[in-house]
C-alpha cells in the first residue's frame, strides 16, 4: 500500500464529508448514532470473531496481561458501547447555537455561532471501545473523524467501523464522516499529524510518551492531555474530618486515573494532629507514604521522599507527603511540581480559598472537594473526549463544546462602514 | 551576545513576571498603563531622537517610502499611542470573572474562570506603535509579553520600552512583564518561537510570508492571521440599492485592509440590471474589474479574470467579479477560494440568509452588512490584537478575551467521589 496516497485519499474524503456533516441536521446525526448502535448490537458475532483474531495475534506476539485485558471486547463492554451511543445521541447539540446577539452603535447585531472544528484525527492505543466513544462525540459535534487505534486492535476496530458506516448510511450521511485507518503502518500516523489541509486538530489518547511524540512532530494543532500530578493542600484551620475524607478519597477512590491526588500538602499547624490519622487511614488502604523531613519527624515509618517523588505521577497506591508552612509555600510547591491538571484546597478561610482559586494555574482548581471530581461527567459536560492540560482552546475536561469553535455572525439591514 | 543565553534569561524573567501580573489587581495593571502613558508623554524628545536614528539608518539602507512612513513616530502617532493606553486602561478586565456556577448532582458547584494565557510573544514588522498597542492589551489581560519588532525600528522600540517599564515600576509590577528584545539578531526569533517552557503563545503580525514562516517553524501555539480573501454574494431578489451600497463600501471604503472585499459574486438573475450600475460606481472610484465570462457578456469593458484572480488578496482598487447561478454556486465558490476570513450575503430571503450563516465556514459571516465591519472595535471588543483565521482558540477579531483562557473552578463543602 502507498501510505502517502492512501492518507491523501482518506484526508480528502474526510474533508469533503466534514462539510456535509457540519451542515447536517441534529436529527440526522442522532439517527446515525442510534442506527450505529443497532448495527453493533446486530453484529455481536462478527465483533467477537474479529476481536478473537486480535487476541490470538496478541497472545502469539506475547502482549502483556494488562494490554490483553484492554484489547478484549467482552459482551459487557459491547453493552457499554451501545449505551454510550444512546447517551451521546441524547446530548444537546452544540452546533449552530448563538451565544448572544448584541446591537452595536453602527446598528449591526453581532454574536457568535458554535461551529464544528472540521476534521478531527484521533490517535489511541489498544482499547477498541475508544473507537466508538471518540467517533460518536466527534460526529455529534458535527465533525468528521479519522481514527487510528493501536495496531493490536486493527481487526476489532475495522469491524466496529463497518457498523458505524452502516449507521451513517442509514441516516443519509457520508460514510467518510468516520474512517478507521485500514493500515497498521506507522507512517500513516506521521502523515495524519502533518496534513493541515485535511485535518484540523489531533486528539491523542494514551500514554505520556505517545502524546509527547505526537505533540513534538505534529504540524496540526493538538488537544493534548499529558500527566496528572494532582495536589491537595490542607490549610491551617481546616476541618480535620473533611480534610481526612477528601485526602483519602482523592488518593484511594481509584489509583490509575489522572485526577488522582499524587502529593498531599499539609499546613504545619495541622500536621501534628492530622498526620497520624491520615497515616492510619492510608495504612488501612495499603498506600505507601513518602514524606519530607518534617513529615518523617511526625511519621517515622514513612519513607523518605526524594526530588523525584514531587514530580511523580504514581498511578499506584503511593503518596508523596509534604508539610508546608502555609498557603504561600503550598502555592509555590504546586507552581513548581504540578502538571497543571487539578489541585484542591481544604480550608475554612474564605480569603485563602479565593487566593488559591485565583493563583493556582491548573485546568481545575477546587475548594473543599476531592480532585477525583475533575471529569466531564461530574462537571455536567455529558461526556468527555479527554482532559486538556493545554491553555489554548480547551482546558480541563473536553466535552462536545471543546470539539467546536465559534464564528462571528453579523446581522445587518444594509449597514455600511462610515 | 550569546542569543540562546539571552533568550533564556528573557524567557525565565517573563515566566516569573507572568505569575505576578496574573495575580495582580485590575487597579495595579490600569495604573501601570496610565503611568506608561504619562512616561511616553514626558519622553517625546527622547522618542523623537531614537526615531530619528532609525529613520536615518533606514534612509542609509535605502528603505522604501512605505516602510519609512510606517517607521515614523510623528507627534500625531504619539498622541494616538497615549490615547490607546487610556482606552485600554478603561476597558473591563476579563481576568478572574467566572461565567456561571452550576450545581451538579454531587453537590459541587462548577464554573469557569477567565485566566491569562501566561507569556505572549509578539513578532511584528516596522511600526513602533504596535509595541505600545500589543504590550498594553497583553498587560491588561494579565499576561507578560516579549516583543520583537522589525530591526529597522529597534531604537524607537527600546525608547518606548523604557517608558513602559517606568509605568510598570510606578505601579509596583515587575518590569519583565513587558520586554522588548534588545537584539536585531534573527536567531532571537527562532528561539522565541521554540521555547514552550517560557512562552505560551505567539502572535505574529505582518505580511503573509512572515506569518507562514513562523507558523511552520513554531513549537509554541500561534494565533495567526493569514490573508483576507473576502466575498460578498448578492442573492436572487436582493434589494438592488442595498446591494450596490454594500458592494461599493466593502470594496472602496479602504483598499488595504484584510476585511476589504476582493471578489463579488452576483446571482445570475440580478446581473443584467445590477452589473451596469456596479460598473459605473466602481469606475467612478477607479476600481479595475476582472470578470468571468458571464460578467464580460454584460460588461464587455471588464478584463478577463483568471484562476489566479479568484485566489487574489489584491489590497488594491481591483475587484474580481463572478456571476453565479445562485446560492449553491456562491457557497461552492467561497468554499474553494475564500481564506475563511469574512463573507457577506445581501439577500431578502430569510431561509437563504440562515443557510449562508450556517454553511459558510469563515471567521465572520454576515447578512446585509459590509465586510468592512469585521473588526474588534465594530464588534464591541474594545480593541483588537489581530484577526484570527484559525479555528482553534480564537477565531475572528481577537480582543482581550482571546488573550485569556478559562480554567474550571469547583466549590465544594467537603464532597468526595462515590
Amino acid at each position: 500500500m502507498d501510505v502517502e496516497q492512501y492518507m491523501n485519499e482518506v484526508g480528502a474524503a474526510a474533508r469533503q464529508a466534514s462539510r456535509v456533516v457540519a451542515a447536517s441536521s441534529t436529527a440526522a446525526r442522532n439517527a446515525a448514532l442510534l442506527a450505529a448502535r443497532d448495527a453493533l448490537d446486530g453484529a455481536r458475532e462478527e465483533l467477537a470473531q474479529a476481536n478473537r483474531q486480535d487476541l490470538e495475534r496478541g497472545a502469539a506476539n506475547g502482549l502483556d496481561a494488562a494490554l490483553m485485558d484492554r484489547l478484549e471486547l467482552t459482551p459487557g463492554r459491547i453493552d457499554a458501547m451501545l449505551e454510550g451511543l444512546r447517551q451521546v445521541a441524547a446530548l444537546a447539540d452544540p452546533v449552530g447555537s448563538i451565544d448572544a446577539m448584541r446591537r452595536m452603535p453602527s446598528g449591526i447585531q453581532v454574536g457568535r455561532m458554535r461551529v464544528p472544528l472540521g476534521v478531527i484525527g484521533i490517535i489511541y492505543e489498544s482499547r477498541p471501545n475508544v473507537t466508538v466513544e471518540a467517533a460518536s462525540l466527534c460526529l455529534k459535534s458535527g465533525n468528521a473523524t479519522i481514527l487510528r487505534g493501536g495496531s493490536e486492535a486493527l481487526a476489532s476496530n475495522l469491524a466496529i467501523a463497518r457498523c458505524l458506516e452502516q449507521g451513517l448510511r442509514a441516516a443519509g450521511l457520508p460514510e467518510a464522516a468516520v474512517q478507521v485507518l485500514q493500515t497498521a503502518d506507522r507512517a500513516a500516523v506521521g502523515r495524519l499529524i502533518s496534513m493541515p489541509e485535511y485535518v484540523d486538530v489531533i486528539v491523542p489518547r494514551g500514554g505520556k510518551g505517545l502524546i509527547e511524540r505526537i505533540s513534538a512532530e505534529a504540524k496540526v494543532p493538538v488537544i493534548k492531555h499529558l500527566d496528572g500530578v494532582c495536589h491537595v493542600y490542607i490549610d491551617d484551620g481546616a476541618d480535620a474530618d473533611m480534610a481526612l475524607d477528601i485526602a483519602v478519597n482523592a488518593k484511594t477512590q481509584r489509583y490509575g486515573t489522572c485526577n488522582t491526588m499524587e502529593t498531599l500538602l499539609v499546613a504545619q499547624s495541622m500536621a501534628p494532629a492530622l498526620l497520624p490519622r491520615l497515616a492510619a487511614a492510608y495504612a488501612e488502604a495499603g498506600v505507601e507514604l513518602r514524606g519530607c523531613a518534617r513529615t518523617r519527624e511526625l511519621l517515622p515509618t514513612a519513607l523518605e521522599a526524594t526530588e523525584q517523588d514531587w514530580h511523580a505521577e504514581y498511578l499506584a497506591p503511593i503518596l508523596a507527603l509534604r508539610v508546608v508552612d502555609g498557603l504561600d509555600q503550598a502555592i509555590e510547591h504546586i507552581e513548581r511540581y504540578s502538571s497543571a491538571h487539578t489541585e484542591s484546597i481544604v480550608t475554612a478561610d474564605h480569603a485563602r480559598a479565593m487566593r488559591f482559586l485565583r493563583e493556582v494555574d491548573s485546568s481545575s482548581v477546587m475548594v473543599n472537594a476531592s480532585t477525583r471530581f475533575a471529569d466531564g461527567f461530574e462537571y455536567g459536560l455529558g461526556a468527555e473526549i479527554g482532559i486538556s492540560t493545554d491553555k489554548l482552546h480547551a482546558r480541563g475536561p473536553v466535552g462536545l463544546e471543546g470539539l467546536t469553535s465559534q464564528k462571528f455572525v453579523v446581522l445587518g439591514e444594509g449597514q455600511i462602514r462610515a
